[in-house]
């Protein structure tokens, strides 16, 4: 039988890192005293085998740890649960990066659209796409669709709802997403644009999948998800339903306690990066570095390379930097993210000046030259 | 419009901290600069308020921040992100309680049995409860449902599926609920106890609620299901489903990172105790101090306030403490957790001796005479 890989960082001393690759080998698998096992198949097998065992910088090791992939059961729960499960009760093990072979991989469908299929959804060749968000919440429907229209009418490509509003009285979820889809729809005759509304589908379990069908039949035409709400699991079903088959982007609500502790966790690159794409998300939003949280530059080139790294069959995604991002920090960012990126400018778009159309125009003005070898295809 | 509160522990000096208190008003709600947000109920109910702003110790201050309850829109997914979505990504805010009016508990069933439930279900009026977990994974059906005979011969009441059992080939889910089931009950019929099987419906997502109800048409008695891997309102629907009706039991999987850091996350008393029972758990499984997991004692007595600590009509629930465990530590649980708890040993059964019917016996043993003024039911 295959096997699958996590390559994990252990913090200590190299007896204590290595006391913590042989705990891995047990905790995520048997569970049981490992001088009481069998010999055979589940000795040989199911318990997880230290593969190599490095030094990596001062007090920390790195250790792969191969997995049967049958441990896993073909469930992307189970397969988390092997990667993390019970470990992330224990202080001092990160998982830095999952590798899966093609008789894991081949069992997941990854993103439907992933970067190629999502330029061509938007029409948009090569430039950095816009992203924004509906808000504040406590707005009404027609509120919310009348600022959808402006930022569609602005050129912004992507428009969410804010990952905040979900079905709440003073702006319910079917009313909303037909109001805002019809917005965009109507601006986008306008413009002879393609911009896209985004429904947030975060919601709960029995509701999820009938949320996203009423999105797609009332013209949203992408879907967002908390997967740290919802769990992983949910956003590749919807990501790998074809009754549903819109694009799928993922937002980093209550996952944040993974990745905030160097010396314990996910790290950025595996958890906004690998997971989320084996999750089946298109773009993966998370907080950009210099904006109101505090990612580093580095731990956001991460997530940009778990977007993009090889992975089976899998698509590569966009990485959807944003959270605090002002329009003038732009620049900046093309220097890091180049043109294969879309800028989430939520709150940041206000702030700008008063004429909301007009804050877009602007932000669409500072990527429309950016890898426009082709320009837009329309 | 009724609000409830969150404590929060937030980390830095009185103007840090008071920063980060005012940050969570606006974060966790409109996420919107606040000085552009209009005058009127989105400035004045929905934009989170401060309630009371305490020093909590050093360098750390205790901040209750109300919000409008119809933020949360009715759902436990979105009540969880407004409580600590995007906070979650920044360092030094934490969780402490969670405080909900009845205008908010009374849209949830919460724990269908609670306690009382759980004891009227198992036959037991007063001493703790014996749990234990059917593994190593790897074993075949015939062998887990020989150790689940073997279980509830020796007088364990719940006899659950190791978490990791999923739907792996060697141990396919149905085919394993059906023998494991069979096995508790003839078992059953040889002692004349109540003993319980368990399985574990931790699944992909369009899964679960079938596995749950083929468990329950197949013979389980209760649910095992990790809401850090499905969702915790996934763990709500199933305890809620009244087709299904079974207890059901939270694993903590891949929920650590929450609550490893002292200055970042969820407090142990919210998410083991109250998070857990607003979903619907019957018992609360977490990893005991003392085992071969980092709780302390004073973490483990916050959970047992958790599933106690009034709230609403909602039930009160059993801390389940497991997590290498041995039977000799038994004594000493009994002195911190009186006779209210269910002891989850699962690993150290194995160690006790060869004959694992006689180390659960053992196990019984310990607990028989303690809480016992009425002794069982039966």
């Amino acid at each position: 039988m295959e096997r699958f890989s996590i390559i994990y960082r252990l913090t200590g001393t190299e007896a204590d890192a290595r006391g913590k690759a042989e705990d891995i080998c047990l905790e995520q698998t048997v569970e049981f005293p490992g001088e009481l096992l069998p010999e055979g198949h589940i000795r040989d097998n199911i318990v997880g085998r230290i593969e190599e065992f490095l030094p990596d910088g001062t007090n920390a090791y790195r250790a792969t740890v191969s997995f049967d992939i049958e441990s896993a059961a073909g469930e992307l729960t189970q397969l988390l649960n092997v990667i993390f499960g019970n470990i992330s009760i224990k202080p001092g093990y990160r998982v830095e990066e999952i590798r899966l072979p093609e008789a894991l991989t081949k069992t997941y469908q990854g993103p439907r659209f992933g970067k190629s299929g999502l330029r061509e959804w938007l029409g948009v060749a090569e430039r950095p796409l816009l992203f924004s968000a509906l808000k504040p919440m406590g707005m009404s429907v027609r509120e919310l669709a009348r600022l959808a229209y402006q930022f569609a009418l602005g050129g912004i490509d992507i428009i969410k709802d804010d990952h905040g509003l979900t079905d709440q009285s003073f702006a319910p979820f079917d009313e909303r997403v037909r109001a805002c889809a019809e917005a965009v729809e109507r601006a986008n005759r306008e413009t002879g644009l393609h911009s896209i509304y985004v429904a947030n589908v975060t919601a709960p379990y029995g509701e999820i999948i009938r949320r996203a069908r009423f999105a797609k039949e009332n013209g949203a035409r992408g879907l967002l998800i908390a997967p740290g709400l919802a769990g992983f699991d949910t956003m590749r079903c919807l990501a790998e339903d074809d009754t549903i088959g819109l694009p799928v982007f993922s937002h980093p609500a209550v996952l944040g306690s993974y990745v905030l502790n160097p010396q314990h966790g996910i790290s950025h690159f595996a958890l906004f990066g690998q997971i989320t794409r084996l999750s089946g998300a298109d773009g993966s939003i998370y907080p950009n570095f210099g904006g109101r949280f505090s990612f580093s530059r580095e731990e956001c080139r991460g997530i940009v390379r778990g977007t993009s790294a090889a992975m089976g069959h899998f698509k590569t995604i966009f990485p959807c930097p944003g959270g605090g991002m002002s329009i003038s920090s732009i620049p900046d960012m093309i220097k890091l993210y180049g043109a294969d990126v879309i800028f989430l400018v939520g709150g940041g778009l206000f702030k700008h000046g008063l004429d909301i159309v007009e804050n877009c125009r602007y932000f669409r003005s500072l990527v429309d030259s950016v890898g426009c070898r082709h320009g837009d295809r329309n």
